[in-house]
């Protein structure tokens, strides 16, 4: 069978926005949101669910939040099974239709954390609130919710984020959201980066160093686009410059299916590689660009893009790969490392909502 | 480059135990326990760490478990990471040396939800006894034990699966257990089958209904041999029987990447085909002897069969997706459903125990 790998050689920098590429009926590449209907040749979805109730009050003014599925609107009661809410169940727009910045990360301590952390630095700390899990019917994710501000937990790898991604998509666009930005908060493995250093993503690229994420849909391959937001980005290393507590790059990262063959490990259960193949491969990424390695990153960009949400992916290194395997570092310092993409995070967060409160564009 | 899909075909039946299949450099399969430092050109592991300490008192009598990485005997600590444990912090033999039998799953809640279960079962219930949780410094994995059971959550998705068993097989190699037998139970949606059957993998296939699990190691395709046990298969097929009290089949199991658009389903936040395009797609599943989908099994067999672990796969399934994506049964339904791998593989484990009291092999 022909795969994503067969397909003609395309340019997968940064796309201008809005360019399709169609290669064949097995394999083909998709961007971003507004044009998600034209590049399917099966069904012409025509406008989106979304798109089509951009005329009903208070979505005019900011960019809506895409799904891209005419067979929602069907859904009498669109359960988010993971999430533990629904349409028919919960008000979702009463609930959520004030949110402009979700952060999500794998852990789900870390965004209850994180949470506390936002409630703390906008000045809307309860000291008796308990800041509950808008998830408690389930143990799938944690959910937390302060102002504008929500905060998701993911799981550790591509489909459990992807799983999340779907229904908070679909979440946002019930609640009728608008100018919302996602942002990706995480740990990795460095290269040749001094641990502690956050990276932002420029580009998701997968384990050939290439920017693209092949999403299996009826046994075929379809390849997606990888490309988070530059200009979020550039706002996010301004933030870490502003901060001056940290190092802060903008590199590409490595998105994996594994963590310890499919990341050159030599400590998993398995290892059927030398010291030296290793160090190649890893040398290899480095030349290729490549800061870190996670697990999330490139459905994240890809989901994200998919639907209209301005997204970025901010990981601490926890340790440099070149260098080991294993966290070396004390219980303390791993600590302060990972507070660090939340620290900047916030930053940019209350920079944004008070250039809006002050009248600015945000 | 070259990719798995373009290996030469070759039969991926019940290939018999030990039987390599060599394809090239990039893409070569791989099989049991026993032949994985054969079938990799690259370095010649030689005796792995595992059978080299055969000799060492209490493991001449059993089927050790392996792994297979020359480099763990080099690390004066090795820190299972998402477990929060290690050699150095925690006597693993001490702590796990006893175990026979592993329960894995995806909630975390219901892999507490099975070591209450089995406690009750095995008449070493402690009314007062909380069954703590062995991972509590970590929140990735939640672990529980009682007598010679281990009940570990892995969390949704192959990636998240992987770096469980990577650390589940070493801890289990640490702690030198032997003969242990390892059962994932879980939920899945059905193929044709009333909801509520119970289905005991005979074959994990992919999205294209192949038996076969893809493994990126230095970002080339390795493929790896989803084969589980028949024979454990046919012993929770018996228990079954006995217990008369839902339906249990033997068949093959789809493992994807994805649980929406990866599934053929049309809920999600992104949908690019039609119900028809969907039909014939669970159609052709069926047809190819598919009975369920699920996101873990074909890493889960691939794993424990390169480690020489005893592994099966029960799931339930909650729907039948020829018939819808949503879940309509009442959450009591639903909780009933759940229930139904537990009592089984409580059952088998109960019948193990007693026949091994009994003076039988186990």
């Amino acid at each position: 069978m022909s795969s994503a790998r067969d397909a003609p050689d395309v340019t997968v920098g940064w796309l201008s926005r809005g360019r399709v590429e169609l290669t064949d009926s097995v394999s083909h590449r998709e961007t971003c949101c507004a044009d998600y209907s034209r590049k399917t040749a099966d069904i012409e979805l025509g406008p989106t669910a979304a798109f089509r109730k951009m005329d009903s009050k208070g979505e005019k003014d900011g960019s809506p939040v895409c799904v891209h599925n005419p067979h929602l609107d069907a859904l009498k009661d669109d359960i988010l099974y993971h999430f533990s809410l629904g349409t028919a169940s919960h008000d979702l727009p009463a609930m959520f239709g004030d949110v402009k910045f979700v952060c999500v990360g794998g852990s789900p301590w870390r965004m209850k954390s994180f949470i506390e952390y936002m409630a703390a630095e906008l000045g809307m700390e309860d000291p008796a609130a308990e800041y509950p899990n808008i998830c408690a019917g389930t143990d799938r994710y944690a959910m937390y919710k302060v102002g504008p501000v929500l905060s998701v937990s993911h799981g550790m790898g591509i489909p459990s984020i992807a799983i999340m991604l779907h229904e908070l998509i679909k979440l946002l666009h019930h609640a009728r959201c608008t100018d919302v930005t996602v942002i990706r908060i995480g740990t990795s493995g460095g290269i040749g980066l001094e641990p502690g250093t956050v990276v932002v993503t420029k580009q998701s690229v997968d384990a050939t160093f290439l920017p693209k994420f092949e999403q299996v849909i009826l046994g075929k391959t379809v390849v997606r686009n990888t490309d988070l937001d530059q200009s979020l980005a550039g706002e996010l290393l301004q933030c870490s410059q502003e901060l001056n507590r940290f190092k802060t790059v903008i590199g590409n990262t490595m998105c994996t299916l594994d963590f310890y063959e499919g990341q050159a490990r030599l400590d998993g259960a398995f290892c059927s590689y030398t010291e030296k193949d290793k160090q190649d491969y890893l040398s290899k990424a480095g030349a290729a660009g490549v800061c870190n390695i996670e697990m999330e990153s490139s459905v994240f960009a890809a989901m994200c893009k998919l639907s209209g949400l301005r997204a970025a992916v901010v990981c601490v290194t926890l340790l440099d790969r070149l260098k080991g395997d294993q966290l070396s570092s004390s219980h303390e310092v791993l600590h302060d490392y990972q507070q660090r993409p939340q620290t900047l995070v916030s930053c940019y967060i209350k920079k944004q909502l008070k250039a809006k409160a002050a009248g600015s564009r945000v």
